[in-house]
């Protein structure tokens, strides 16, 4: 037996028109809404969307772009944000713009000839020096919330953890801990997620009044082949006392680069990640690593995009979330 | 400067007949299309894909549905096959089934809507028993691909690799070191993925003339909760000689589990996983696994896919691809 809106009416104890108003995201009151999206759950019931699509000359879909889906934090960020768009009635295009401005142009394109209604965007690195494309999308008066981090040359809606922060509590952490000579694995120092973390890692030394080098801040790809390249680089030199990076994936790319080359960690190298992965406690040794309240972020970012698909017209906002640091053992 | 057909056919050394039929999948030699995609690659060449869509009437657009983004096995599948289309001249539409039969059958609808050329599947845990829609697929000649798995019900090219012979090497393994009680955590034992595998683990203890019970296989969903609550389970009746998984995800919620209680891997509990994750080597301690060929079995996934879409029309195949035994320390 096929469910329809006529049901969803019935069991909510409301008109057809107020379930439809529901779906389509039209104002109502919040009690009536919940009571009706409850039903729809409760049901099973799925808006036929292409009829949706008719009456409203919506997609009801939403193009999500990730940098990086090998790097298990932004599965992570695709499930959520899937499920959150769900939730509301929305379909998700999922593309992957391997961190290159050249292939996220592409895929927004794309995305736009399959009529997107709005667009949630992991920034490339490259991609602050080329932004037409999304300087575009507003000019076609298509939303886009960008999430993780934000390119600065377009004022534009961001959900983003508080990375100086984040770094800088790290920082602290190592430095209080005996680790003085602290080198920091970091993306092009021109990206706002690099330039933020950097901020942080000085502020915990210039409190301390503690020297730091500037060469001990090293730009590298943020994966984990690159990052176990650059640390072979500086343990041919010297070894420090600690390595942090911007992301797990490349604290385990440090860790077997240390282990390969014979150099215990956290006993002769303490090193430090960034996102708390499912896997990070599981390493050997479990890692220290800050933890991005990833779930809350991809909630707020879809709702806010649907506020914009919605006709909200206030100003763009940068939604900054807290960080924690998590200790574990692989640092001193 | 934009680069065209004309300078690819200049530098290239032939007409532009002969490009636009290499970027249409059309035959000509296989010297002259390597040449060919040699040169489009050198001059980053994009066709444009709307007017080759104009003349062909295909979208350039494949559909690629895996079950669970979580879990990097799958990252990598979607890596690997984006990368490969792309060389070929393909798009990719990914989407999500969270493992469920009625969310595949969602996004398949979704993306024929969306005219996709041809479909890649990874099946889900509970779709055999509901195949209307990949019928419907054949009805509508939309071709398609399963890999790491198959429906049984319905006759296709699928590419998986030998997972009995992947899972009576893991088993003979643990069997020739002592271990002589494995449990086993598996999917539904109904699905391929399981049956072919209880198969390998039955083979490895008749071969050897020792005994096994029935219970020691162990049905649960293969994630990581799901394998610390079945390890729980186990642990609270007797300690085993060696848990073994279907995948890497499920043995870091095993080896979490064991740790958890203050039982030790290897010295207590041999625990083996499958896939050979980039972080398996990385886990305390790190994993014995069995490695499938993910990245050629991607390749020839595509590349059956796109003679199907040529025309290519002789009988459906499974390819087999054998797996490897990576021998770490989280067996004894």
């Amino acid at each position: 037996m096929k469910i329809t809106i006529k049901d969803v009416a019935r069991i909510s104890g409301v008109s057809v028109g107020t379930v439809s108003k529901v779906i389509n995201g039209k104002p109502v009151s919040e009690k009536i809404r919940s009571k009706v999206i409850e039903t729809i759950h409760e049901l099973n019931y799925k808006p036929n969307q292409h009829a949706r699509s008719l009456i409203t000359n919506k997609s009801y879909t939403i193009g999500l772009i990730v940098t990086n889906i090998t790097n298990p934090f932004f599965g992570e960020i695709v499930s959520h944000i899937k499920e959150d768009l769900e939730q509301k009635g929305y379909n998700l295009l999922l593309g992957i713009s391997r961190d290159q401005s050249s292939e996220e142009k592409v895929t927004i394109e794309n995305f736009v000839s399959r009529h997107v209604d709005g667009l949630i965007i992991v920034p490339t690195r490259d991609g602050e020096h080329e932004l037409e494309h999304i300087y575009k999308l507003r000019q076609q008066k298509i939303p886009f919330v960008f999430i993780t981090s934000q390119y600065l040359g377009i004022r534009a809606d961001c959900v983003m953890s508080d990375f100086t922060k984040g770094s800088y509590q790290l920082t602290s952490h190592l430095l209080d801990n005996e680790n003085k000579e602290i080198y920091f694995l970091t993306d092009s120092k021109e990206l706002l997620l690099s330039s933020k973390r950097i901020d942080g890692y000085r502020m915990a030394y210039m409190e301390r009044g503690i020297t730091y080098k500037e060469n001990w801040i090293i730009e590298t790809l943020p994966n984990f082949e690159s990052a176990y390249k650059t640390t072979e680089g500086i343990i041919n030199n010297q070894i420090p006392d600690a390595i942090m990076t911007i992301n797990d994936v490349m604290a385990m790319g440090v860790i077997k680069c240390l282990k390969d080359n014979g150099i215990k960690v956290p006993e002769d190298v303490s090193v430090a990640g960034y996102d708390d992965l499912l896997f990070s406690s599981m390493f050997d040794p479990p890692l220290t690593t800050v933890k991005q309240p990833i779930e809350e972020m991809c909630k707020e970012t879809v709702d806010i995009l649907i506020k914009r698909l919605q006709g909200y017209d206030k100003e763009f906002n940068v939604h900054l979330y807290p960080s924690e640091l998590i200790i574990r053992e692989s640092t001193k």
